[in-house]
């Protein structure tokens, strides 16, 4: 049993009701960390564990852990680990190892911004306890900075669910592009975690969720979480959410975002745009749900540059049965991970200081920066 | 070497130059109808030949023949291959043998327009020449009415070819959705036959084609059409063509149509209206390419229905190992295979007679009932 502030316990404890699914967290009775091997969902469920911060960092390699949020917290708790294993072996070249351990965490995904704010943060954690009050304080003040950082993301999380849910109604049939739940963040999760909060509460909702090509994150993630939380659904082809709004099988549509800007233009997964395109036609609000993180206040939409990812996603699909390709080899595929969304087809954004709502380029700075 | 109206030949051979992509037709030196095992495309090029009515009528049930158009030249061609037999054996039920082989080939897709038009021509002209003149005239009338059946579906596609070349330039990127080419044709194809006829002119086009889930035509089959022409092009996901517009990749749009009615309301390709409302956010121009038998004048947008499919194409996809799952079995998936453009997101119509530009609702029957 590895022993940490009771306070930040109690305060785990409490979220618990809110990580019914729960893809990573940090097993205290056996000092291990804890994952759920996203790819193998949904066809397979294995969660994997270990006390090796080399293993967590070939999981977030592997991609076995994937989503900013997910990602920052396996390496804030990669990061425990590794102290955890040098203070073991005694004081001699502790820091060493622990910076050594860094690097070798931060080499795993070089653009996720969240992994170097949190192997930084639970670094400086452990070198400052060592410094003033020896090994066993710099290992215990790594793991709580890895809990702080876990608990913060889902504290942030669920407070979008609260504010959110606020906009949703029983009967609501809320449309959802791309994986913005558990398995995208710390737990709970932004616009899911919106859809989730509303049934905790005991609204009768029920979602349409795209299948989200090329990467399939509403088929394959989606599919799985709300089939945990028992919230009914449809698969839809991400093409037939036009039809689906002109037929008022949708009143509401919500979306996670991967970066908005002063002027309220959001970069979410590619096709997100044309799901609003549709929502605006047929007076469907559209919101985004996003942490305060996400804002970039000081950018305006010539900030945003569209991540060009591998040509093979287009030119096959990830199946039970592995990658499989879909058409010849050597096509020529352009693959866009993200569109802007741009803010006069944004209803409001919801966010954990929040809502806000238009005109945008004012309120955004006025909710965020006071 | 079976004999035809010598005429009737000349004319199927001047379409040839715009047959480089020839998925069916008859073999008239060996006498048997040969046809491109479309599920194989793109990973394999498999023509099969028979004279055997029963093997064409199974080609189009197990879906190696596809496509309203394409559907009805095998039904008749089908027939013909059935006369031919019947009259092998004798003049004793001739006619009978004839409607037997009739009621199987209709048997295979009950619901296709095309089909029972196509085998009731050729039945009438089949027993029309029997009366008249005898088992060899019956023979040769069932194959002139096949063939005149698919001359005439490829004539009106070089005709919609040669009237929408004129609204395309050099330097323009087409994007099209879903496939309506060769493939889905008697030969050379709708919408695909209006880029390629702008390319046989010389024109200098390139085209943005969208995967088109959940059957992915586009990555099969356009993919393989635009290959064999040589013209150049970019697969993208569905849901990227409203980022494509919004960078300024695409010039114009054009799509196919399975109906449209009085008004203008344009039922196609589900993803169809997506991409129309992409367009029109961004001034692309968007046109719809059909010959004259797609209009149904007598009837409004209420008269659409739209068709829903079974919810394992959404749960799966057609790969180069067959079909395999993209989520689970049981998943809830909803699967229409249509949408519904308005007018007042099309730009014109490009037909067999001409040109269609707003109001449709008044140029519509100008055009096609005059």
């Amino acid at each position: 049993m590895v022993d940490v502030d009771p306070s930040l316990r109690r305060e785990l404890e409490s979220l618990n009701r809110f990580l019914r699914v729960k893809p990573l967290y940090f097993d205290f009775d056996e000092g291990v960390f804890v994952w759920l091997d996203t790819r193998l969902i949904p066809f397979k469920e294995v969660y994997r564990r270990t006390a090796d911060y080399r293993r967590v960092a070939r999981a977030i390699v592997d991609m076995e852990i994937r989503g900013a949020p997910a990602i920052g917290v396996a390496a804030a708790y990669g990061l425990a680990l590794a102290a955890a294993e040098a203070a073991s072996r005694g004081g001699d070249g502790f820091m060493e190892a622990v910076s050594e351990a860094r690097r070798r965490i931060e080499s795993t995904r070089p653009t996720a911004y969240n992994l170097f704010w949190a192997t930084a943060s639970v670094y400086n954690a452990v070198a400052e306890a060592y410094r003033k009050s020896g090994l066993d304080a710099a290992v215990r003040a790594g793991l709580e900075e890895a809990t702080r950082i876990y608990v913060e993301d889902v504290k942030g999380n669920v407070e979008i669910g609260r504010v959110g849910s606020r906009l949703l109604e029983s009967g609501d049939t809320v449309l959802t592009h791309c994986n913005t739940g558990a398995l995208a963040t710390a737990g709970f999760g932004t616009a899911l975690g919106v859809i989730r909060y509303a049934w905790m509460e005991g609204k009768d909702i029920s979602v349409v969720t795209t299948e989200t090509r090329p990467v399939l994150q509403g088929a394959r993630l989606n599919v799985w979480e709300l089939r945990k939380e028992g919230i009914p659904f449809k698969l839809i082809v991400d093409s037939a959410a036009g039809l689906v709004m002109s037929r008022g099988m949708v009143s509401k549509a919500i979306v996670g975002a991967d970066r908005i800007v002063s002027t309220g233009h959001t970069a979410n997964k590619i096709g997100t745009y044309m799901v609003a395109l549709a929502a605006r036609r047929h007076g469907v609000p559209f919101y985004v749900a996003a942490p305060a993180s996400t804002f970039q206040l000081d950018a305006g939409p010539e900030a945003i540059v569209i991540e060009e990812r591998s040509p093979d996603e287009v030119r096959g699909v990830i199946s039970e049965a592995g990658y499989v390709r879909i058409t010849l080899g050597d096509v020529e595929a352009y693959n866009p991970s993200f569109d802007v969304t741009p803010p006069d087809l944004i209803t409001a954004f919801i966010t954990d200081r929040g809502v806000i709502e238009p005109p945008f380029d004012v309120n955004i700075k006025r909710a965020l920066e006071g």
